[in-house]
């Protein structure tokens, strides 16, 4: 039986592109929010699961981070980095000048502001649920319409491409984790992602366990802090250091975080993402 | 003359709410983007500009910190912080058995997942562009439909109340700033925000800086990092510190980071919010 990957879908989205990099074998599962993804993970309806979890504009994707700190059960495995690239998508036939709507996340609108403001000033902009649900608005539109969407969408819907990397910066990237009921053994080239809050606030408490780790020469690769949803003004901090959890000198600076932290907990070690 | 506020909008959103607040008196000029907000106080098209800066469940507002990380010239004067309250709106007249179409901002959607799985499990699920939106177009689509959306849109577009506080999570707030082209003069209780980056990433650098702030028992009120925008990796990093940059403990810690840092901008200092 194919291995079944539960991702954030619907079919057409970038998450889609990540889990078939991932795996192009598998049997691909479209869940309808990143919480349930954990939850087919979890339950098994699915041996592993396919977020996002931090775009070089946007920044972090708070659903995930959340769901790493609250759901019990579900370890990132590995990471993937992906280019995010934008293409405006019309029905074949369809010229820039005739389109008078556009459908669009409003994410994917906020990134593609320059193109849209020059080139389609007096357009009406529809929002969309998802970049795969506006290319699939588009397609059904009765009114001359274009849509921002993904390549894979284009195939889906069999839309025509009018503009590709129509996207504000070139450097637009996604990191993409797997999760699954288990995270990865050691490579050698490994990273680690974990969280912690302090019961008191006094200043210093962060910074005596970064110290920890850069006594030690570990390298932080990641650091970021969560309201604790308790209220503003106090924080959680998600970091990702450089090593396995399994390595004696990682092993040995995070019993000691331990010690010194309120909530503690390693979301997994994974191998290090190289393209 | 009234003083004019720049502020996200259209009408009806929690922005203006957070506007209204700030300033009832002021004339209020809604602007399509937050940095179009930014440049309307540059320019002088308005003294005064509000937007969001942080919320308690989606975590920052990135494009906010961006604006102020990359735009020169304006300034944090004050914050705001108030409690995000979702209304389910509807026609006069319609009854909740009835709706088969709700309006919602994709994020607003995300915060009131519970009420809407449960209570209107098979309801279309349509996008809007803001929370404003969403109840406009509610207010004419000749389906029975509903919107999630604040108070003052009720007021706005005279829909109906159908249901109050409709989020999640009890304990919602969102931290507005007020931005102008100065800060505040000390007042005996104020916070400043700054940030700044590395010039190189050996381990520790971080925690150097920290430290010089713990030495002198500076809180610390928030951390964050934004990726830099040229990759993952590479970190601006963000602090809310006690104190005024005018206080000669502040001045004289804050010279010290400048040193040792490569990016280095403080964003304001103004008193801290007090409901």
């Amino acid at each position: 039986m194919a291995k079944r990957i539960a991702y954030l879908g619907p079919q057409g989205t970038f998450t889609e592109d990540a889990a078939l990099l991932h795996d192009k074998t598998a049997q691909l599962i479209p869940f309808p929010s990143i919480p349930a993804v954990a939850v087919a993970v979890v339950s098994g309806m699915a041996e592993e699961g396919v977020v996002a979890i931090e775009n070089s504009l946007e920044g972090s994707v708070t659903d995930t981070l959340d769901l790493l700190i609250h759901e019990s059960g579900v370890f990132i495995r590995k990471e993937l980095v992906l280019p995010i690239e934008h293409y405006l998508l019309v029905k074949p036939g369809t010229e820039a000048g005739g389109v008078k709507v556009l459908y669009s996340h409003p994410q994917a609108l906020g990134q593609c502001r320059n193109v849209i403001e020059r080139c389609f000033p007096k357009v009406n902009v529809v929002a969309a649920l998802s970049n795969a649900a506006a290319v699939e608005e588009m397609m059904v539109s009765t009114h001359p319409a274009a849509a921002i969407g993904t390549r894979r969408a284009a195939e889906i819907y069999s839309a025509e491409i009018l503009a590709r990397g129509i996207q504000d910066k070139a450097s637009n990237v996604t990191r993409f984790v797997v999760l699954a009921l288990t995270d990865h053994p050691p490579t050698g080239s490994d990273k680690t992602s974990l969280c912690f809050s302090f019961a008191d606030d006094r200043p210093g408490v962060l910074c005596e366990v970064l110290q920890k780790f850069a006594e030690r020469n570990i390298n932080l690769a990641k650091i970021e802090s969560r309201p604790s949803k308790e209220s503003l003004g106090r924080y959680i901090f998600l970091i990702d250091i450089e090593g396995h959890h399994d390595d004696s000198l990682v092993s040995e600076v995070l019993k000691q975080v331990r010690e010194v932290t309120s909530l503690f907990k390693v979301f997994g070690s994974y191998p290090r993402y190289t393209a």
